[in-house]
């Protein structure tokens, strides 16, 4: 028994310890490589083959998802040589717990027959998972060599779409008929040889296999044994069909307070059932995979993932991100004349742009959040348009009122003051609209708007923001 | 029975619903107060208790979820309208379900004695989540209407610090002996008369109440009646302290694939439940809470919230974003010698700011990410910052060139250029160290690394990007 908190300082100083071995490890081979002397050469490989029996038996007694913890914390030559060392029976349950990046750098580490042999270890759902990022003829090979009850499955679960309902379901599925007696579900259940893991309901369903409602275990429990399921039943339980998107399906579950849900095909004949479990998966990858799209990464990344490739995958952006910074930098050139004459435009330009950034990233944040909940149509998008505009008037006024007499303290200029003030308030006011527009034109148009959003919502801040100020100052100066 | 996504679309579509019929409402208030002839009066008082009537029932029909959904949709006036229309034995329900400023803003709408009638009605762990923002004197006034046990009940969750499992649990707990048979078990849960809902395991404990073990329903029912509990149950389930943080046992959830686990006191008695749903609304609300608190806006916002609270919620980093860009802004007037002789120099820096800027972002989000996964640690750091390092280096040479190379083009002049590639490389080099040290030591110094993190990166590669390139120029040039 234990609690969560110690044990996860446990793990911590586990993923300590494996370092040490594999360090220490490492350093007995090359000690080895490097001595002529055949007598310590003994002594030392007995000494690394030691540290390898301890690290094994560390290993291998660990709860699969705290090994998949200990295999992310460490650089890919140790991952290597930890993975080398763990039990084959535990390859499957711990490549479920890995993270994408790091999973498929292991599983490219197995052959066809060991994949297969997994296939036949594993339920059909978590194999289609593991095997579904592989080269197209090479999973076909690995499916040709499962039993037939096997492929079928694994196929069916492949030909869903990832992110849908059907890709994440369970395909182990208990149901009984509505009129059966309690009695005579309990029996059926006790009949069964393996339960599913985690059962908390099963479906109830008619001779066709529609559904018909949801039976919690405790409600089974707890009526007269002569009661009929149908009556006792839950008559109008929230499913999914197997098109559903998961998204939506992990809404469902945070509102109506789900733990499980039977999933259908168009006939409403019940094909699968989704838990709970797999869904707060989803939604905790999500959130991470929000705050890194927020800059231009598109995935989940290995931190010990090779230089190359995790420079690689920062390009885009980078390069978008430098190519609005250019037109911002030729909107300032075009003024390259009126710099030359006053250069504390230059100084005081920054300022500018910089809060009209911020003002848009604020607001953009919560037009985003709005959209992910759904809370914002047309008809709201104005009503929100209208304040965040009323907001930035306001602290543009205030602000760019302060700035203003910041301005006027340092330069003792009353003109170039006031188009300071005036610049400021309109960039503000440029943000509050762009960080509205600017997220909701992307989501009615269908794609996601955190991608990249603090890269797209700066580049009319910025530029617009030199424009304005360069532009007044031009008019009002000189 | 609903499929949740066609429901979903319903939803929204219900949401226009309410709020025309809440505007034709308002319409007809409105020509009521400015007719004078009593017939047309008459009609049209009808016609708006005709709206009200069926708004009513619309409301009181929904789930909870829903109709909290739909008030949330709703602009602060319709939104009070719409409130006084919901059955007094609903509030508690939806209450629970909004987000924490709208229900702040509804629950100061309800006097005492209504308060104290809902705590009747409702789960000690939830009304005592309800209250818990509310003044003092003015819980202890309410916590006085409570009977005693209900008193007690609330009493001991509030003493609980937000954001520690205790305040979060629940208080229903079904504990079984862990000498009873499993027919014995059945029996006792079936006496109860009320069990908590969403039921999926119960505590196995010793005479003293303290925990020994977790049996899952699904092992009370297949195993043989005189099978003792002691023998099936999991004798080493997950469970928490009180004082544990929720944040923590969101990652065992997720980690371990858990529905439910007890939570117990320092002697290791059970004093209550944690539930997967709990668990899941906190995660999804945390991270929402992550994409907002990096612009600098600490709590979730009501959309429909009045524009001057809304406005000055922002002042804070608003500000602090205005005062890094101050500092910024007079690293460049140190310079506005060099940038009267070369204007060029204006117009580039802002592109060597963006990148650095950019850079740091997009590290600072894999960090962040990393420490929130406790992957990261000391040893870990250096080898992640010399990756990032190397990273930057990488992607500094290829776009500092590039780049270089458009300015040679555009000014013709190669020392500029060789400035202009030199800055950027130096610039992305400094995002690159700042992104990994500057989440790390908030971290490290026990604040949160994700508030506002944007302006905080950007204050130093704006600042010392501009010192870098305009300090170049100014040694190389000129």
């Amino acid at each position: 028994m234990r609690s969560e908190i110690e044990h996860h300082k446990n793990l911590e100083s586990t993923l300590r310890e494996v370092r040490d071995l594999l360090e220490r490890q490492a350093l007995v081979s090359r000690l080895v490589e490097r001595q002529e002397s055949p007598r310590q050469e003994i002594v030392q490989s007995l000494l690394a083959r030691q540290h390898e029996a301890e690290l094994e038996k560390k290993l291998n007694k660990l709860h699969p998802a705290d090994a998949a913890f200990v295999l992310e914390g460490l650089p890919q030559g140790q991952r290597l040589t930890a993975w080398r060392l763990v039990d084959r029976e535990l390859h499957g349950a711990i490549l479920l717990e890995l993270s994408a990046p790091v999973r498929a750098s292991l599983v490219t580490l197995l052959d066809e027959p060991q994949l297969a042999a997994l296939g036949q270890q594993m339920e059909s759902e978590d194999f289609a998972g593991l095997i579904q990022q592989l080269p197209q003829d090479m999973v076909s090979r690995i499916l040709s060599r499962l039993d037939s009850r096997e492929r079928t499955e694994v196929r069916s679960i492949l030909a869903f779409p990832a992110g849908s309902v059907g890709s994440l379901m369970q395909l182990d599925v208990v149901s009984l008929y509505a009129d059966s007696t309690l009695e005579q579900g309990i029996a059926t259940l006790r009949q069964r040889q393996n339960l599913p893991e985690q059962l908390t309901a099963v479906s109830v369903v008619d001779r066709n296999n529609v559904l018909l409602g949801v039976l919690t275990l405790d409600r089974l429990i707890v009526g007269a044994g002569d009661t009929t399921i149908g009556a006792v039943m839950n008559t109008a339980p929230v499913f999914f069909f197997t098109d559903d998107r998961v998204d939506d399906a992990a809404t469902a579950f945070e509102r109506y307070d789900l733990i499980s849900a039977p999933v259908v095909n168009l006939h409403r004949q019940v094909v699968g059932w989704l838990a709970v479990d797999a869904v707060l998966d989803y939604v905790k990858q999500d959130s991470f995979k929000q705050s890194l799209s927020q800059v231009g990464l598109s995935e989940d990344e290995d931190m010990f993932a090779p230089i190359w490739s995790s420079g690689r995958k920062r390009w885009v952006w980078l390069g978008l991100n430098l190519l609005t910074a250019f037109v911002a930098s030729r909107v300032v050139g075009a003024f390259e004349g009126s710099i030359s004459q006053l250069a504390a435009l230059a100084a005081l330009m920054p300022i500018v742009a910089s809060i009209g950034g911020n003002t848009g990233n604020q607001t953009a944040a919560l037009v985003i959040r709005g959209l992910a909940l759904a809370k914002l149509d047309g008809r709201n998008l104005q009503f929100l348009l209208r304040k965040e505009l009323s907001i930035g008037l306001m602290n543009g006024a205030l602000w760019g009122a302060a700035m203003g007499a910041c301005t006027l303290l340092l330069y003792g200029s009353l003109p170039l003051a006031a188009v300071m003030a005036a610049a400021m308030l309109l960039n503000m006011l440029l943000g509050a609209l762009v960080g509205v527009l600017c997220p909701a034109a992307l989501h009615w148009r269908g794609r996601d708007p955190v991608m990249g959003s603090s890269i797209l919502l700066t580049a009319p801040t910025d530029s617009l923001g030199f424009l304005i100020f360069l532009g007044l100052a031009t008019l009002v100066l000189l």
